[in-house]
């Protein structure tokens, strides 16, 4: 796709997703530093999504976190999203903040403690319901902490009947979006440690159920790409929580700690069909702004996911399917760098101008004054956050 | 399983693998340390294994690779195995060795390159069917080395046409058991990294095809166990390829890196009924011993994996399965404990004594004088190795 | 050491601090789990550890962590200690839950944080005169999230600004023990990342400096015993945090991770003489009992130490010895695997009972009624946890 | 720096040293893919390093590995490299292939086999002499493979009584450049396993000593640009073995497999003076090219360091400084990315041109023939190799 029209045109098209929780207090288990500013209640956290929306142009939906956007009218909530310009993404379930949930949530020993954590998944497809969301994101924190602590291939019975019976009660036209993670909050097994996992679940479950990659939900080493490449494959990459990691779960903003790696994932997602709006790949952010500024923090992300994708579009690819069928392994290669050494800011201040927003997002947020507005404003009350 | 009766039968029913290939040379990609008295051709190498199973009683079968097993005879070697005790195992294909293989064998971007790795694993089956082995198992170098360097959807696509063509061929009473392996050689992408590649190819293969989990394939962090108990459940564990890792594919004696991963691991395959014969579990040991002696470092091997095994027996799954309901994290924990701590030498020396054997095999060996006796005998020729 | 007398007398002398913060609410960034019974202040937190002390007999005295352990009278509060049979041990700064520490501590741009951060250090060394103490323990939260964010030897010139202020303010017999950690809570650079850096400095302090050892502090792959040995050698080590992880630094139950590393780690103690008294190498627990139980969870980790101790001391190290100069891998591996698969349970029973302790110090605090007691007796107030 | 003036002129300056291997066949444990042209001795690959200075300017010496590059008369082979404009740069020691060193060089347990291994290093220096090589660089495979198999402390004593011989025999204007190594060829410990290991030896030789930050060897997660900083900020960072992985120690194209680390490693080396000659910081180059033709490999690899310089160059330090003081994490991070993010091939296309020089080294290369006279010329004799 080196026809610039062309590969304007998919920049134009590409959307991604912030998450509600992105906008509220969050940190490690150490601490928790507060910024000012921040919401209180998930309409003002409507309101911070749409200023991100509003300096790219690139983040109209918004993912709910339930119980932290837990509001007595949804119905109410969408409105006021689609008044700001934005409207409600995935539906993210929360089943580990309950004292209930110490040993599990839907693979807990404890058949009553299994009930309360399907009801509320099951709740969660309600609000997808009140809200038009279209997707139930699922992430479990399910798993042990000790050799021996339960039974592993019980805890799958457990997670697959769970799966069931929310996929049962998914409309026509809703997805669950079921995410894999290595370790943590559990330190011996996690239920869903990896994509194969998913990718069973998923395929047992049926074609409304896909896998979700975070991106920083690996072992080291791993070759997310490649996994990438392969879920695209067989139909079941339901969309990214992007962040990124030096260590571990880091959390840290999409394209900051590997930026080539992003750009290899967008190559692969490009490559594989998954750029176009039928494939239905979700592109969201799920990080911790634990110590930069919350709003210009998912500015800079989205700006990220961007580029990457800019540069993804611009692989000569006739020219690389040439090199990879000669064997010419540094002809091949070097295709894939030219692509990824190319500037593409102004080609994407370009987009922004041709769509009447600013080039620059983030100067352009800076001088919008919100920042300062939302922190003599929001006083008093209770700061949302992890849990708030 | 604490009845003493029952766990001593199954550690008398328990056969482990070896492979023609512990018995030849082995190094790094440094050197190659040569040792004396190895062997020089395929028949020395039984002549070595079949020691091995004279000492542990534990050891009946032989894993060969091919070509470098390569024999005019099938049916002969076959023969000679049976005259020394042992009989053949799986049949290893290989096809990283040939100079055509430098961009990947069934993967490969030239069609003739793959018509000629899966004519090889043909010919494998065709000496399956000459010396009775049942198990092709299947390990492929394949993949990349720079980012670019080639398409990774597309290598899939040709790793599961060969796959179905050699799937086809086989016979009823035979499988087809897919190793996976996060990287080396190939240093980017690797075309069955994980278990969850190997899994979905062997699901759309069908029952005859199976994984192989080689406990030294994985990233690091990896739940090894969590890996072993889902494939159980799912009726897709084919066997293992047994070694012990610090850092990478070390390849070292099974066991003396990680002690108490082993133990997870047999617990594991225990609780799901994989030392049962009839669940057709493979336990195969793939070790270098590179430093080591060779003979001496196959049977502390296979003792390994009994020790490990024993432990696993001992475990009270009662006590096990009523402490996890309790959700009681330290019970559970110290049920599993309690087994691994226990010294199983002493039980394993009456298994061994009660089927006539040595009960300390290790001291029985170096008094066999057969060390000694191929130092002599086996000079001249040239001595088998990694690609001899 | 294969003297039983001796074998006794060394276990019997070995010494485990466990840590004030153990006995209070823990978790991860996710939730914490609160228990019942957890104690409301500081002599609550040592009421627990002396329950400890009484069913095991080694664990004489309590890390104290300031400000968490804060209160009016010092004196009084070691006072309190002694009456129930237990010290003051090392006193742990804590620079990183303040609003101010979000940048960092003493490796902070503004001069102001680093003057306030350097303070509560000196301020640690006045509660060591008031407490006893003789250690003054340091561990850095400090570091960055993101590249560029500050300058990284800068922030190297800082640290050792602010340690050379605190380390001459140390009296004749108290000791800096500087701590190092890979990663968490910063996620790109950490100041004082691994042993190497922590070394570099305590070499330029002096000789009161010394490196401590957390054995949840280190990249995948490191090999724990060879830092131990190599800090002995160099008379730098300091003492140990003891707790086991299987990812990152998941502060799980010491030895319940991996057993086997560390019995290795205390076989290069043993033998390089860490064990005797007078090399003043302080072992010490480091562990967040997040989902079981706390006192019993202190009481198994205590256990541990003393088992893998026991199997260390086991090791015939003549043997050893002489098969390491003969150059027989497989001996020299035997020898030490021979103690490590030895039960030593029975032998610590015996050591205990001659001290008049119960053998089972597992079912001696569960059939005490200390634990409900204290759930009974705690109620009302705020359960200690960190930050409380 | 953003001063085009002066960054043309460190980039002019830059120069990057070719190891002789490079030229030669190698591979990893499971084959050699052999190349055409491939050099048959010294002199040989003395003219492709040559080829690739002259394509580049930027590569003016070459390293050599001794045995592998032995001839009679080293003055011969210096000569014979200024003849064609390059000159011979670090020797390195190879106590790695000889059968005796199959449990340690320096380190092994048998005097004799260390007396051995000394005396190579100290004919190294001999070589020095001749060559008028000024670096001695050393990296020593030995370590062990299983726990037990030797005692890790009496190893370091036996590194430092070596060490400490072959530092007496340097010349005043000799350096000794000690490497490191997490792992392999030796799978346990590795007797100079990390920086520290290597930082502590120099520190106890003296001011001649130094550390080789190879950083294709570390753990992962390893922060490489901490450890390049704190080393500059220590006067101990002797030069750089530069290559890329994404495992293990791969060997791949260094800035292929992530070029922003290579980037922030070169912004803390030019940001801590290295760039200046009169540090002494070595910029040498040591890979593999398994699959890839060589002469291009290094001509490649070459450019990828200059381009990581050239963007490094272009960081504003000014602005960066002042957004670190000010505490803006989003700010400093961008002036770092506004550099990374910048396409700098232009600007070396400049640099190159005004050197006389064609701005595209890879298609001038392609173009001049080179490649089809040593495939045609080069036929007969043995390949060289690693061991050749």
């Amino acid at each position: 796709m080196s026809d610039p029209t062309a590969v304007k045109a998919a920049l134009r098209a590409q959307q991604i997703e912030t998450p509600s929780w992105a906008y509220g207090n969050s940190g490690t288990r150490f601490k928790v530093f507060a910024q000012p500013g921040v919401p209180r209640d998930p309409f003002e956290k409507l309101q911070d999504a749409s200023q991100v929306h509003a300096f790219t142009g690139a983040a109209p939906s918004v993912a709910l976190h339930i119980p932290w956007d837990k509001v007595d009218d949804y119905a109410a909530l969408a409105a006021y999203a689609a008044e700001r310009g934005v409207r409600i993404g995935a539906i993210n379930s929360n089943v580990f903040q309950d004292d209930d949930y110490k040993l599990g949530s839907v693979t807990n020993p404890d058949p009553k403690v299994r009930r309360k954590a399907t009801d509320h998944l099951l709740e969660c497809v309600d609000i997808m319901d009140a809200t038009g969301s279209k997707d139930l994101k699922l992430w479990f924190s399910d798993g042990t902490n000790y050799p021996g602590q339960d039974d592993i291939a019980a805890r799958q019975d457990r997670l697959a009947e769970a799966l069931r019976e929310v996929y049962d009660r998914l409309g026509d036209d809703q997805r669950m979006l079921l995410e894999y993670k290595l370790f943590e909050p559990a330190f011996y097994t996690t239920d869903v440690p990896d994509w194969g996992t998913a990718y069973a679940h998923c395929l047992e479950l049926g074609p409304k159920a896909q896998v979700v990659v975070d991106t920083g939900h690996h072992a080291p080493g791993t070759n997310i790409e490649f996994i990438v490449a392969f879920l695209l494959r067989a139909g079941k990459l339901g969309g990214f929580d992007f962040n990124s990691r030096f260590y571990a779960d880091d959390d840290l903003m999409v394209g900051s700690a590997d930026p080539f790696q992003l750009f290899r994932i967008m190559f692969e997602v490009h490559k594989n069909g998954g750029l176009k709006p039928e494939t239905g790949v979700a592109f969201m952010l799920d990080q911790c702004h634990n110590i930069e500024a919350k709003i210009p923090g998912q500015i800079r992300s989205v700006m990220n996911v961007q580029e990457a994708t800019a540069k993804a579009l611009l692989v000569d690819q006739e020219a690389l399917a040439a090199a990879q069928r000669s064997g010419d392994v540094l002809a091949a290669n070097a295709v894939l760098m030219d692509a990824y050494n190319t500037d593409v800011r102004p080609l994407l201040a370009e987009v922004r101008a041709e769509a009447g927003i600013d080039p620059d997002p983030m100067a352009a947020y800076a001088r919008s004054g919100w920042a300062e507005k939302i922190a003599a404003e929001r006083v008093g009350g209770q700061q949302a956050g992890w849990g708030a």
